[in-house]
């Protein structure tokens, strides 16, 4: 009998410790599948910029903003290989400013270890890119083709991943308790800072800004050439942020529970989802009301801020709060946009500084108002929080914006200086796809002159 | 010894239940990693339909079409969350008429019930909206924008959750046997008969049906503008279709192995690609032999009459009755696009109605004849089951259309005389993206005048 | 006690057992899972060619091309079911050339083995369409619909499927050693192959090709309509592939840790994202020194070319080497683009041949010289194996090719002395979509003849 029952524990031993390694690997499979599905619906997310920029700026462009679009990603993939993931990601040193190993990282050996690092690298590389890529739409239309590719490979390579390691490389913006749980600030104002100096730095499309004889500013739109590529970019865009923002949960397992866990992912994607919509029903009407037209751009814009505005906070705010949020956003994104063109006199196409900068700001901001976790430490001002969360996100977003702020700055200028920045008048007018690429995007279609 | 096997004991208890509570956490990852791939194909169907119908009507409409795509989901989703969601999944009352609670519904605290609603509450949404955008096509070219908005509220908030609360959330329907997988009637048919009743209450377009001297009906085409987007909007609900069907099982898991289980997945994704496909072939094949050419908008309409027809019974029949459902979907959407527009007389610019009501309808009694999931109760005329099942869906057919189509036609005429349903004969001319909008889809191009 | 003590064993066995059976069910419903997300990101591929392919011909005939685009998938599809997976996968005869059973095949039990068969099919049905669209490119513009139709059929059902089955279905190239993770030869050259011979057969479209009075022939070339189409079909197939290729796996878990499990799956999607990228690179590259322009359509085109170098090896390359393939791969189909049009005269109008069948001979040589998987079996020149692995990708290089061009030959100088291939030079002036779909793509936008 006793050695029966020692037989039997064996068998029961065994099982259960089979049982149990079993679940291990299914919980990494299961992560594995969840970060893959994260990281491709951020890629989707190129394609929709790509639409969105083309749609909004002019026939005789599109084969060039096409083009910076595909191949931002292609460089930005690369040097994101090469430099970017090491510094973002690599080991610590500095006390928090920089990572400084795991450049060129290729192991062979397939094991765990080395399978979280490749499925947390594809699901990186997709958000450098995504920051690359706003920065092409504000400066759209009038920027040399080979010194877009320049600046875009120093962006993913450099002042991406810096900034943030400070924050998601467990640097030291992590260690003073900011939170940016999808990159309001890490991904989209350190796009719409690089993307605002840019803009700043080519000057406005011929054209744009024309002083009259009596000394007063006229101030030309530009239309868009294509209104459904545009719509269907930003819903393309709003497809690949439900994997953007609930994805950055970083795994589907449940662990321990909280709000970076797989028990917090659907109300990611409903936050998403709400402020999406109520962006765009706050664009939609504030341009109603001021326009005295429901503005399919600015809608389109303002379903787009709302996505940035809950970016950072989407996985600590109540549903309710983030239509509060979204509502916002899009209201912010009409005045942003007017007052950068009308005031700012700063010329970007695509509103691209006001949707990812102002906005991303703001989502930032609305961390400290709304946020609602005690679990992780985030409480804002309306639970009681005081403005001790608020303080913080506000010193994220003041050293994070002027890292990208001067360093992109920096960076536009020197290409100006070393190779040029910006194409000749005359190749302006004629549009950038005849001069640059010695193509047209809609042959045998009659296109009229833009200018 | 005995202490000894007492320590093994606890260990092994120990382990044995950790591991338990671990696969029922797995259970609940990949389920909620489920529901939410689904969610998101059956959101990127908005995608599908923005382009289908802009694609099938008049450059001169494309921003207002595109417009009402992208709002009616924002809108939609707002009041899905505050209304919606509780009169369709709210706690039943008045015997399976209605439910009553979780209206604004937003638990903060991160466990696997709330988890549970938040996953329920993404997939659900995607539906609603997916119901409340067919109607846009039907209603294209001469619906004012802002009348656009109330009704798609309306449709969101009351009209798809009561009769949804029937089938799908426990109520008197459901009770009664009605099988309807993933929303031939529910969704679609719902979104058919408004897209019906407001063709009917709009009238047809300006110059559509024109009486000549001799008293006959001069029936005038309005060719789409752009047959590569109706085309590339149908792969898209296509792809979309996968996770409409496919993950109306509910869960990945195995379960209890029924049909709705992780078992049933990947058929549920055969049954409704080969339904594509034959419905395509279908309606490929009978314009081929009535209209002497094999055409293009009949055959994309078709490959959509395949699958909404196979949408009720996808779970339940085998793959070869796929393709006899799928194909005769095809033929009939043809057949019942010129009644409509022949004999009825209703214009319907992009054949909402027939795609979605008639095709909706047929694709639920083909539950009744080719149903073969005895172990579900599910069994047709051609599998012995005799008319029981074909009676059941009758009685759901009728009853859910009678809601759907009086209730919408309620909607319609109320807005009709309270706010104006259609835009002035001037404004039609001249196309809606001027005259609501002040916008161009396509500024620079050339666009001859479409009347 | 000795009775509790048995108790207390029922009880763990119990619950042991019962995890146990779940983990076996909880991985099914994983692999499940993750075979749908790679089927329908395949699936996605059919919208990439055909916007890629509508985008690179002319406006004249974007009816057509759509067309054939979504039929040959419908049409594929249904005959895939009936025939060719039986073919592919059915049980082997004949030492390895011939899969003899499962046609038609329907099982309706609800189970792991049918599920398994329904989650196997889905994700091969969607290669076999994606071999058989590829042909389309090639033969755009001139080819009558109806032969299209008989000719994908004939692909899909018999000439894919039967080399298909030598490689993955465990016929004589399996057992050889032969490795081509996802199809660089299965899928690329098989469609490549029948690309070349379709052109060849068809001869160029009038106007390509024209002899001039002193006897030496100019090459006109047709440039696309849209390229914005071409960019993002590129984007979208960009986006498919990560499945086409990470889904390759056939699992997600772990299982026996090798290539074929989930360890791979994102290894297998970095070295997919930075071959694609370094392709597009260096296309964009050689075309800049080459023709002294960054070249759109080479570009998008070296994207393609990237991914498909990558597909042999993605699963056993080192992410260094992936951009060493991809890049080599970028320059190879510009190369190949040129010697096709300039020196062979065969007119492909969107380098189909160049992009499938240039680059997938060349990723699978690629196998044997950078293949690095010793416990795989694989492993190449560079990484000590010699030419063996070399050895073996020949054979299978030659063989597959061999077979794929001899029959498609056959099959298309068998169509065309029966029912014709080509249209009538009026029709093809014309274009093919007012000739033999009574439609215009874009009506209401004046189209420049394009002669």
């Amino acid at each position: 009998m006793q050695r029966n029952i020692l037989t039997l524990f064996m068998m029961i031993m065994g099982s259960s410790l089979f049982a149990q390694e079993s679940i291990e690997t299914l919980s990494f499979s299961l992560d594995m599948i969840w970060l893959f599905i994260g990281a491709i619906l951020v890629f989707v997310m190129q394609s929709g910029f790509a639409l969105l920029e083309t749609g909004l700026t002019r026939a005789k462009n599109a084969v060039n903003i096409t083009m910076k679009n595909v191949m931002d990603f292609c460089f930005g993939a690369i040097v994101y290989w090469m430099i970017g993931w090491g510094l973002m990601y690599g080991k610590d040193a500095l006390g928090g400013l920089i990572g400084t190993n795991q450049f060129f990282h290729a192991p062979m050996e397939l094991n765990i270890e080395n399978g979280n690092f490749y499925k947390s690298w594809f699901f990186q590389v997709v958000f450098a890119a995504t920051s690359a890529t706003i920065v092409s739409g504000a400066m759209a239309e009038r920027t040399q083709f080979k010194s877009y590719l320049i600046y875009t490979c120093f962006i993913s390579a450099f002042i991406y991943p810096i900034s943030g390691h400070w924050v998601w490389g467990g640097g030291w913006l992590a260690n003073l308790g900011f939170h940016d749980f999808a990159g309001s600030t890490v991904v989209h104002s350190v796009g719409g800072w690089a993307a605002l100096m840019g803009a700043i730095v080519l000057g406005p499309r011929i054209g744009k800004y024309v002083k009259n004889p009596d000394g007063r500013v006229s101030i030309k739109a530009f239309p868009g050439h294509n209104i459904p590529y545009a719509a269907l970019g930003v819903l393309l865009l709003f497809f690949g942020w439900f994997g953007f923002n609930a994805a950055s949960t970083g795994v589907a397992t449940v662990g321990d529970g909280g709000i970076w866990s797989g028990l917090n992912i659907a109300r990611v994607a409903v936050t998403t989802c709400l402020a999406a919509s109520a962006g765009a029903i706050g664009a939609l009407v504030f341009s109603w009301i001021w326009f005295k037209k429901p503005d399919c751009s600015m809608t389109l814009n303002g379903l787009l801020a709302g996505l940035v505005s809950i970016t950072a906070g989407c996985a600590i705010v109540s549903p309710g709060a983030s239509i509060v949020i979204g509502f916002l956003g899009g209201i912010l994104v009409v005045a942003a946009v007017e007052f950068i063109d009308k005031v700012l006199k700063v010329d970007d196409p695509v509103g691209a500084s006001s949707v990812h900068l102002a906005c991303g700001i703001f989502g930032t901001i609305a961390v400290g108002i709304w946020g609602n976790a005690p679990s992780a430490g985030v409480v804002g001002l309306l639970h009681g929080g005081g403005f001790h969360q608020l303080g913080i996100q506000l010193v994220g977003i003041v050293v994070v914006g002027a890292w990208a702020a001067v360093l992109s700055l920096l960076l536009f200028l020197a290409i100006k200086a070393l190779v040029g920045l910006r194409v000749t008048p005359k190749e302006e007018l004629m549009g950038l796809d005849i001069t640059e690429h010695k193509a047209e995007a809609y042959t045998g279609f009659q296109i009229f002159s833009n200018m």
